[in-house]
């Protein structure tokens, strides 16, 4: 596995590579959700790559940019375990020099949920993944569903830009419990790890009530907050039940549905979702 | 020559190219400045495309978008005659299907000169330059110097964004009297095409002040702008004398500076510049 720092030897070792190329970014404190990216990457592609870089453009400054958990050792040692060939490891100053001044901006889904909360975020998560597919030069990017808005919004911009890389979306890997694996879920206390097991309840709620054949997004809506409401330590920041394309809130549903819920457990903020399709 | 207007067209095209593509991105109308650049495109490299779009986004809602001179054919003539092997010439909708939604933002720069005349003019340029250059996939792109600020929006982009692309400025071409080619320059009446040789004229004119030992900014200025006022149809927009790389007025020329205008003469528009440098 070549470990590499900086963008010119990056792409020295690019030029290296024939064949398809399978591209994972990640902010690094990998878990097995990063993991089941790099297992898929590697399945798909002729040579793996990973990207680690916490990008502080998309972090607000109130935000955890400062102590957002990092161990890059242990994670290069989980990426060589998986198989993955080269590793970029930017410093922020390769990923933002002085005098840095360009954004993508994608309009309208980026005000919504994630966004409304984290005013630009997703302009800091555009940005960096358009420069690291522009460094990296991948054939196909991996994205865990877990952060269903920011599939959206990274497959919006590679659309809309006509960047040449395909997007593949992989399921969210959960803890035996059912708890969504996210490097954020180190900040639980135990209190707290056991009161966020609410998240993937309240989805598995909406799940049977939908199954059962309840259409009316408000009704799905009010279930979800009083099992939630019910854990005293979550503070719900939102409850959505969207189109998938454009995250517009329905009322009545008709086709495939997002939900998906972003709720606070003391200082630790979680997010999760399910699509609800035939 | 192929002509193509779909993306799905030039991408089977381009997969055809082996070798190094030389890239000339234009609005069409073509004159001998863009001729100069398919030339150079040409020159260096093992095949040449360009691409003819007048781009909605970059007018602002008062510009002249539906009047802008419009010459396919003569533009396809020019173009065969040079050689060109490819030509992308997209309708709108191609460009900017329903829903589009992404913009690129080169901050600052875009903020002055003719970005602080035409709000979001720069915001459209950098889009379109990014989309057709993830489109085209070129080696090189070749810009003209005429259109200063768009050299240094497009060079600070693509250094920004790591795109993989090297930018190749040309030189102006002008009129044997010294007028800079410009598709605009069609709009002029015969009084106004001879008042707007004070621009070129205003060039050469900081330029012998600036070799005879003139160093005050202020004092080119005004030498310019008593000069522009003495043409009765001739209305400043903007003076400035300006380091090339972040466009900041400057008040003491000390290392290379660009000196650019744009004045209006009636209702046409036109802008050039100079840089002045040991």
């Amino acid at each position: 596995m070549k470990i590499v720092s900086t963008i010119t030897e990056y792409k020295n070792a690019r030029r290296q590579i024939g064949g398809s190329l399978g591209f994972v970014p990640t902010m690094g404190y990998l878990h097995e959700g990063h993991l089941s990216l790099v297992r898929r990457a590697r399945s798909e592609n002729d040579f793996t790559a990973a990207s680690i870089f916490v990008n502080p453009s998309q972090f607000g400054p109130k935000e955890d940019f400062a102590t957002y958990p990092r161990d890059p050792d242990k994670d290069l040692r989980l990426l060589e375990d998986e198989g993955t060939d080269l590793v970029f490891m930017p410093a922020p100053a390769e990923i933002y020099p002085e005098g840095y001044s360009t954004w993508v901006n994608v309009e309208k889904i980026t005000e919504r949920l994630e966004g409304a909360v984290r005013p630009g975020h997703f302009r800091g998560v555009a940005t960096v993944v358009c420069k690291l597919f522009n460094i990296a030069e991948p054939t196909r990017a991996y994205f865990g569903q877990k952060d269903a808005q920011q599939v959206v919004v990274v497959s919006k911009m590679v659309a809309d830009l006509n960047m040449n890389v395909e997007i593949v979306i992989v399921p969210t890997v959960r803890e035996s419990d059912g708890l969504a694996m996210s490097s954020r879920n180190v900040y639980l206390d135990p209190q707290e790890r056991q009161s966020a097991l609410v998240l993937w309840k309240s989805l598995q709620r909406a799940k049977e009530l939908w199954l059962g054949g309840e259409r009316r997004a408000d009704a799905i809506r009010s279930a979800m907050t009083a099992m939630i409401e019910s854990e005293p330590s979550a503070g719900i920041e939102y409850i959505s039940i969207a189109r998938p394309d454009n995250l517009e809130e329905i009322e009545e549903i008709r086709s495939p549905v997002l939900v998906s819920l972003a709720v606070r457990f003391g200082k630790t903020r979680l997010i999760d979702n399910m699509m609800l399709e035939a």
